[in-house]
């Protein structure tokens, strides 16, 4: 299965539903957020012992949430999601470059 | 590109700067939720008109920093992205059958 | 009834538990975006119509929520929130002169 | 100060702007994950060890920023902020009843 395909799917499931009449921006921007905090709400409080105990179906579910949100908001502004990590990965590259940003945790703005 | 290349990338991104050290998940998490806010940021008390003139590159780089966090998140835990929308989708198919959701922005459980 | 005896009953509420064990503040930040996105899932979807049938009781328990964790953070940095409020005001008045900012839903930096 | 008073100055700075008109419900919901997102971001990576150098001044202003907003959404409801905190803690508390919920992490659904 290739990522176009599963991008069809996802919106092919919208349309089905014929649910682009909600996807108003501002919605899809608190839904995803309300996605990704169902995926932390599986994390909250846990110990790093009690995080093995988190059932992995679970954080599969919250993930797929999230990532068709991801696809919701790409394709309502018909952007390449692919294409953009891949080009965003290269100006990633400039604000981290490897000798400066190699075992540290600051942000490029302190390096 | 597919998406198993792209995932690739990110994940040697990551792994020429040593940063796989960093990432707990409670901050994977963190950093999840931070780039949301930055997508949400763009469309901030924007009117439907004035976000026509919001800068497209923007929004593609900031769905792509959100989409590189899934991707660390669903490698940490060894899940196939792809896999797990397709396998989420047949999932809500069964919570929202289209007889009963076509045109209905209601949640399942009020459906 | 005033600010301090509402912050006290929140820190009697958690020691009477000797929760603060738990409460390490990357937790307490994504407990604080777990109920800000309970908040939001009363609107999501919702047009404006709708939204005036969502159960007030509900979004005062959400909005209640979200203040107790900002009363443990504040309280966890020993930090008097009345007076960081007011003290915010007097920063934000300079990032936002009435003149310049009245009738503008711009960002100080685009002013 | 009192809280009151506090929440008059958070209206009256939005009123001195004219800014009520831009208060749409969704943009608030938007605008308090952002100013939670900006406090996450004081955080993000930061061992136990670097988070005692984080610019307490910092953590004031978002947390100052957060409850501005808290304050937004109560009043555009007519909320008492206290006197829901205060209800709100009634029914944690049977939600929680001391006996079961002492030095426990878990969430009142698994108790």
């Amino acid at each position: 299965m290739d990522f176009k395909e599963t991008e069809q799917k996802v919106l092919d499931f919208r349309d089905e539903r014929n649910w682009k009449q909600f996807h108003e921006i501002k919605d899809l921007l608190l839904g995803l957020n309300i996605e990704v905090a169902e995926l932390q709400e599986l994390f909250l409080w846990k110990t790093n012992e009690q995080q093995t105990e988190i059932d992995h179906e679970k954080i599969k579910d919250e993930l797929a949430d999230i990532a068709i949100f991801i696809i919701y908001i790409s394709r309502h502004y018909n952007i390449d999601l692919l294409k953009a990590i891949s080009e965003k990965l290269d100006k990633n590259r400039l604000k981290y470059p490897v000798e400066k940003s190699i075992n540290s945790n600051k942000k490029y703005t302190e390096l």
